[in-house]
This record gives structure tokens, sequence and C-alpha cells, in this order.
């Protein structure tokens, strides 16, 4: 069984290895190849046409119904069926049942088309197949990294060419790192902030050497905090459990209504802080672009805090950091180059596809607060990226987003941003016209919120009791809450939903939550049109719900709670 | 620009829209397409002879040549080139200067040929662009992750029908996930222990909320420790700083000739915490595949300890996982099914494109110490998976193994495992039989570990003294170093290179390091005549070596250090 021909198996043995090595190695006849031929083309030559004919935006097929084909648990021993019936199965079995995340409709997450070369430059990754934790395994694609990740650290930045040119690939600095998405890339900035806020002091090694408790005692504090913008990604939560300060000490900052970090109370927490002692603020976390209603806080001023302070603090531009690409609309980012860290996710704006993050340091010995070594790989002073990143094997994404930088320029991307920024102002305008919808947050960037809420309920909420406005809201609440829920099953189209506060939302009234729908907008085949269309369907929705909303209520919980 | 065709556009304006939706879309000429068509046929079609014409095991170019020519930084604001055209230079330019992995004759890493089906796999997965954090943007790719993982749960754990059939596509519990690779899935696994281990006491709400600080407090204790197998990943280490223990914490237990976690060593440690007092084991970590020499630990006997102690146990089975499907060798994994949580890379023994790994645990309510919740998305009870998984957005990946199981089965999977063990044991007899070469550690998987030293020099050391014993292993040490490096740079194999302790692996001998070639055997393409070809060429490199050694001496230290 060592070889292909090996005289001590068995001839059966030997043509179960022939067929395997066969199908390991290319299409077992032509037929298969025929089949796979046809296949690769609809993905790789006519995506969006396939995707629209043949993935709806969501099925007709319940979840139940779906999750009752995939209850077997039994691993298959022998080949359950020839490679081109697997292939075609996947086809008309299981992408049927995924969602159109890229149809013109689908305007509710952060996830929408992307240009159909991404899927030739995935293909040609997986070929390759490079492991960029090593030199060793990746060569090329090692030095590629840093020079993409180069590119953008100088659109954040802006340092100068002498700065670049030392650290481009330089094999003892690093100016960041492609993660596996915006999560892994937040937690690496407030791990490098942990370890440089608790680093080494006499006989203590540092935090990441003696952990946390030993880490307090030795820089006599009880409590590390980081500051977040209320706004904030619940990740960056996630983070503050995970690193061991506690997910409680992850602690927002109150927002204006403008949904941006209120400066002024960021300010004063940070003396409450001081004034109560051995509590150490480990970093701030500011956000440019908010997940939930696209807004980018103050980063000039905060930054300017944080450096008073000598607090650490990190961007979370995982959706907006592309906008620096926008020839107009960059100014909406100003500070940026002030802060510590950033991150930026390449599934969102650079528009590659699913899993891709980065993470850039305006330091380039920021990341050896967090290196690593071992003796079969990743040495010190060598090429091998993996020194530097909490994942260890990873692949070259590095090859994709240069190839699209290639492809399309920063006046490419620039202009698909300025699309989705100026589609959102135009939708805010169209909401607002329309008697039946309230805007709840306008667009600062390519994201808004708005929900079902007559015009002649808004203005009589204005001077309402504090019971009236909880009541009314209750009521919206549920109807919003439906009425995304049936849309989504409708299948057409696809708004978010999500829940803000109510004195956020319209300062001066009681505690509670208004649940809007949320739109974001990133897709270029999306046009107003498009937008006027699901407006449409949600009028004619909550029209249906009127006449019947008594035998109707609660309905529609079943799929998801 | 906000739609294809806006009035309020200039017509230059217009015009370069409408060309970018084009390339955003198609290929946008005849052309393009023939050039795509050329270059995708041969990686999906033609994978391993393309790898093997265009893609060298390493380059005659030196990685200061390839450093050289990544060194621009400046984002070009235009297309740089058409699309074709960077297509065309990725294959032309990145890839001749990757390293080509795929080769019968690259076995020095975990890394290596993956079947051709996996490209088209990869692409079909781009294309759908699906994110499973959350149901509205996958749909059946979120479901199917949960059978396919309840598949490989299965292999692994082997409980009842009952037991899959209630926790398949159960959305309240998870048998696991998949994550981004074996760090992120031992990382998982960690932190879990972690938190069951320092839980709500009193008014104490649990580490992930409060710290480990106020943890160590509420539970009355000074110090966490993790005990590891001394050959167990460095990820280990790197997951105890991150977690907060501190990586001074995560303490290898040493091993024995066989490279295997000493149990009598381990339960020793275990009862000196103990009488210590104050000191928590959080958990104990064995290696079911060691990175450097494929030996897996005795796992029925350290689980019945850590059962005995109550002490959450966790395999790190990234390598040796898969072995379990093989017929004839699933046994040396025996007592798997007894530990704690699991971890399995996809792209390493299931032959996946980089990068996927997998987390499994034996009791479905283990993730519900690390869940985490949102408004607009991973709402509770709901199936979206991004609640119990470190990071938030990720790609289909289980499209891609759900796959290849059915069209290879695991009897498939299987035969490429006993390749690579046979392979292996046929490679220890050929090294074995040469008068030039030690065989240092014997493979019980896939792996070997060997080194130039003649026998004659071998037989001496079984009598030396220590200085003696000392200086011939320096000598040879650099000998291996500069030939591992030298066969490497001549391009036409690779095997990697590890240090391991001088007393480990000649028991008795004074403190010190053995460096040695390290052979990894997991291509099904590789056959005992490609490594008899690999030792041919080191023994001529030697012989060279011998020749000109006082002048060449040094010479090879530039590239990596």
């Amino acid at each position: 069984m060592k070889e292909l021909v090996g005289a001590e198996t068995s001839g059966e043995m030997k043509q179960e290895w022939v067929n395997l090595i066969r199908v390991f190695t290319c299409p077992e006849d032509e037929t298969t190849r025929a089949v796979l031929v046809h296949h690769m083309r609809q993905i790789l030559f006519e995506l969006h046409d396939f995707l629209i004919q043949n993935v709806g935006i969501t099925e007709a097929v319940s979840l139940k119904e779906i999750s009752d084909r995939c209850t077997d648990t039994v691993m298959n021993r022998d080949p359950e069926k020839r490679l081109a019936d697997v292939i075609t199965g996947v086809f008309e079995e299981i992408a049927p049942h995924a969602v159109n995340v890229a149809s013109p409709y689908f305007v509710g997450h952060m996830t929408a088309a992307i240009p159909y070369f991404m899927v030739h430059l995935k293909a040609i990754v997986a070929a390759l197949n490079q492991n960029v934790v090593k030199l060793e395994t990746s060569k090329m694609l090692s030095v590629l990294e840093k020079q993409v990740v180069a590119k953008v650290h100088r659109i954040i930045y802006a340092k100068d060419d002498a700065f670049y040119d030392e650290h481009v690939q330089n094999t003892h600095t690093s100016l960041g790192s492609f993660t596996e998405g915006g999560t892994t890339a937040n937690l690496t900035a407030l791990w490098v902030a942990r370890n440089k806020s608790l680093g080494p002091v006499g006989d203590f090694k540092g935090v990441e050497a003696e952990g946390l408790p030993a880490a307090y005692a030795a820089h006599g504090i009880d409590r590390c905090v980081v500051l977040v913008s209320k706004r904030c990604h619940y990740s960056l939560r996630k983070c503050g459990g995970i690193l061991g300060i506690g997910n409680t000490n992850i602690i927002p900052v109150p927002v204006d209504s403008t949904n941006r970090m209120r400066v002024d109370r960021l300010a004063e927490m940070i003396e409450g802080f001081k004034k109560e002692g051995r509590t150490k603020v480990m970093a701030v976390v500011a956000v440019a672009g908010t997940t939930e209603t696209g807004n980018v806080d103050r980063l000039t001023e905060i930054s300017a805090i944080c450096r008073r302070e000598g607090i650490f603090l990190h961007a979370d531009a995982a959706w907006g950091g592309p906008t620096l690409m926008s020839e107009t609309y960059a100014s909406i980012l100003k500070g940026i180059e002030l802060v510590d860290s950033v991150t930026i996710d390449g599934h969102k704006q650079f528009y590659m596809p699913m899993s891709c993050g980065m993470i850039f340091f305006k330091d380039p010995t920021s990341l050896d607060a967090v290196a690593y070594h071992a003796n079969y790989i990743i040495r010190k002073g060598s090429v091998d990226l993996g020194s530097k990143t909490l994942s260890g094997s990873r692949e070259a994404n590095c090859l994709i987003l240069d190839s699209a930088l290639k492809i399309m320029g920063s006046r490419g991307y620039g202009m698909l941003i300025d699309h989705g920024i100026e589609l959102a102002r135009d939708f805010a305008e169209e909401i607002e016209k329309r008697d039946m919808f309230q805007l709840v947050t306008r667009p600062e960037l390519n994201i808004l919120t708005y929900r079902i809420c007559p015009t002649s309920v808004q203005d009589e909420l204005k001077t309402a009791s504090d019971e009236r406005i909880n009541e009314v809201n209750e009521h919206f609440n549920e109807v919003n809450r439906t009425l995304q829920q049936e849309q989504r099953e409708a299948g057409n189209s696809f708004v978010s939903r999500t829940v803000l506060e109510q004195e956020t939302v319209f300062p001066g009234s009681p505690e509670g939550n208004v649940v809007v729908l949320r739109s974001v907008l990133m897709n270029p085949l999306t046009t107003i049109d498009v937008l006027r269309d699901i407006l449409d369907e949600q009028e004619s929705i909550y029209a249906a719900f009127l006449q019947g909303a008594s035998t109707k209520k609660g309905r529609h919980r079943g799929e998801e709670g």
C-alpha cells in the first residue's frame, strides 16, 4: 500500500489504492471532468447570475425541514457518491438553501456581493496551499503579506518613505498581520495592550509569563479596565473575558445622539478611575463604523486624552477602515493615524471572501509584546510570520488583497465606498419622505436604522407621557420584529434588526428599548429603486398586519426566538 | 454614482462606474475570459502537474531578491494592470516563488498535497460566501456544520444514536465547532477549562465576568496551572499567556524515551500541587501526535488520573485525530473517547486547504461556559453558531469536509493515513540500514526524526565520556543544521529540522541539545523511492561537506538565522 504498485499488497487493495490516488489527483474520467467544468464555469464566470438563479435570499423550505435532512451522524465508510455527484449535490441540494448574501436586495448584514474574481483568487490560494506561519511553507507569500500589510498601514498612518523602507521587509519588526477576522484582530490588539500595561517590573517577568493575578500584585493594582464605546462590537466584551480581565471590566462609555462616544464622559471616567486608585485603564477602544449604526468616534479628541493619560488606544475599524480609500469621505476617519492599533476586516469593505481580518500597529515593535518561538518553526529573527500572530497555521489571504488592489486600485475601492455612503443618504431621504416610517439613526457611513412608525405617532410621542412613550414603543417593537421576520421569510429581500436604547434614540425619554430595522449598504448592485421596493414590501406587510393583527400576533416566533 | 446610470453624475464618472461594475461582475471581454479559463484549468484540473512544473520546493532566487521585489508600499490609485494581467502575474511572478508543499519530495512539515477537488470545494465556499456566525447569513451551512461536527464527534466519542439524535441539531447544545486552526481550537478548549474551573461561587459571577484576580480570590487560590506534555505544541504556552494564567504556569510533564508523557510524573506533580495547596490544576493537555515526533500520549491512563482528581483533560489531536479513520491504526488513539475535549486540524490529515481546525467536547454543554450574545445577531436560543465560538464571522469550511467525506469515505481517509504510517516504518528501516544515519525517534504515527551520524560514531558514543558526547553532538548539530539548509536551498527536496534534548534522546547523557532532521509523511504520492533519493542527496551533501568542511563552515547562515 506504500507505493502505487507495491508487490506486497493484494490485487484488490492495490486497485483500491490506485482508485484513491486517481480521485486525489485529477478527474477520473471525462464525465466527471465535464460535470466539474460545468459547475466551475457557473461560479467562476457567471457568479452573480448563478447566485440569483440558484440561491434564495432565504428559502421557502423551513429551517426545521433543512435540519431534518442533516441528522445522520454516521460517517460513511465507503464513498457515498462519485465525486461528480457530490459536487452536483452541493449545487442542487445545499446551495439552494444557503443565503444569497450577494443579492442587491440583501441589505441587512455586513456580508454582501464580492467581485467574481475573488473566487478565482481564493481558488489560487487554496491551490498553492501555502502556510504563512513559516517561511519554509510559504516563502514569497510571507514576504507579500508584509508588503500588503505595509500598504494598508500606509493609508492609515501615512508615515514617510524612510519609515516604510525600514519596516516593510524588516524581519525584526512588524506593522501588523492578517488575521481570521475582526474578533481575532481586536483580541490581538487588546492582548498587546494588556502585555504593555502589565510588563516586567523588578523580579516580575510580565503578565504574559506570570499571569494576571501576579501582574496586579506586581503593579499594585486591583483591577484593569478597558473603556469602550457603548456601541462597540460584542467581541470586545468577549476579548475581556478571554484575556482574563473579565468582561464586566470592559466598560461602556455612553454615546451621544449621533452614536459616538461622549468624549467628556470618557475623560470623567478616566479621572474617576485615577481618583479611585488601584484601577488601571488598560486601553480605550474607539469605533470607526459601529456595527449597529455605522458611526465613527471622534478619534482626534479621544487620542488626545489617551496620549495625555498614557493609555493604549485601539480603533475597531473592522467596518469603516476602507473608507480611507474614498477620495470624498476619508476625512470621516480623521485622527485614525493617531491611534495605537487598528482592526480592519478584509471580508467586509475590502470585498474579500470569508474569513479575513487584519490588525495594524502604529509602533512596529508593539507585536514584540506577544511574540512566541518554537524549535521546529518560527525561530527568532526569521521571517516566520507565526511568531507574532495569535494563530499558527494560516492561509495566504494577502495574495487576494494584493491582487484586488492591483485590479481595482484604491480608486475602485473608493468608488464602492462612495456608492454605499451616498446610497444610504438617498435611502434616508426616501424613508423620511414616507409617512409610515421613522428614520432612527441618520447614516454617517453606509448604515442606517429606521422603523415602521407613522409620522402621526412620531408627532404624538414628542409630547407624550413616559408611560405612553413606553406603551407605543412596545407596540412598534412587536410590529417591527414581526415585520422583519415576515419579510425575511418571504425571501425577496432582507434587512436586519437590532435594539437601541430608548434614551439614546429619543433623548429625554424613559428607559426602554427600541427595535429598529437596520440596513447596511455595500453592494454596488443595490440601487435606490431596490430600496424603494424593500420599503414598499414593508409597507404592504404592515398594512396586512394592521388588517389581521389580532389573529397573527406571535405567529412568527418559531424559527429563531 | 448611486446607480448604473445616474443622471447626476458626469459622463466620465458614469463610465468609470460602469467599468468598475463590469470588473466586479464578470470577465470584461473574451480575452480576459480566455486567460482566466487557461489559469483556472491549470489549478482545477491539472493541479499536481501545475505545481510540479511551476512551483519550486524552494527556488534558486534568494529570499533577499524576493524581498527586494516587495518593498513598494504605496497603494496604487488606479488599476495597476488589467485583471487578466494581474492573474497572469500571480501565476508567473508569485507562484514560482511560493513553496510546492504538494511535492512528494516535500516531507518536512505538516502541510502537503491536497486532493485536487479541495480547490473546487474551496472555490464553492468562496462563491457562496456564507458567514456561519449567524443563521441569517448561512442558513443550511450552519445546520451542515452541526452535522459534520457530529460525524467527527462520533468517531472520537462513539456515543449512542440517542445521544446524537438529541444533539446533532439541538440549538441549545453544541458538540464543538470548526475553528481557524489548531491554536484557536486549543485556546477554545482551555478557555472552557478555565471558566469551568473558576465558575461562579457565592457573589462571585465567574472568571469570564470578573477576571482572574477576582477568581483566584473567590476560589481561594494563588495560582492556576496547566500540565502539558513536554512535547506539546508551542500554542499551549501561548494559550496560557492569552488566557491570563501566564505561560510559565503551562508546566511541562517530562516524557519517556518514546516521547510520551510520563504518567507517573504527572500523578506526582498533581499530588505535589495538592500538597502545596492554593494551586489549582486547571487542566491537563495530552497530545495525540506530537508535532516533533508524532507520538501519542497514554490517554486511558492519563484520563483515569484526571477523572479521579476532577481535572479537565484536553487532547491536542491536531495531527493524529484522523488516525481514528484508519481501520488498522485507530487503536493507537485508544482512550481518546475519555477526554473532555479534542482538537483536530482540518488542514492537516483531513487534507483540507489552509486554514481549518476543529474543536470537540464530550459534554454538549461545555461551550455554555464561553457563550456570548448580541442584539443584532446570535440571539439566545438561535442556531447562530457565533454564540459559542471564539471567532465571529467565519467561512463555511464544513462544506469542504462534508463533501470530502462523501467522496472518499472514512475508508479513503484511512488508506491515506495507513500509507503514511507504513511508509514511515519503511523509511525508518531504510535509515537504519545506512551507515551514515542515525534514527533518533522511531515512528509511532507518520513522523520520525533522524540525523547524519555515522554508525561508528554512534558506537563510540555508547561508552564515551560526557565531555566527548557533548563535543560530538555539537559537531553533528552543526553538520545537520547546515545539511538541512543546503538541501532546502538546492530546491529538490525538503525535510525540516528541530531540536530534541540530549537526555531524552540518549537516556543518561548530559544536558544538551540534539539537532535532528524531521520527516512528516502524509503525501500519498511520496514513495520509499522518493525517500531513498532524499537520503542519497543528504549523503552526498555530507560527503561534500567532509571534503570542504573548513572552507565552508558557517556559510549557510544568512537566510533564516
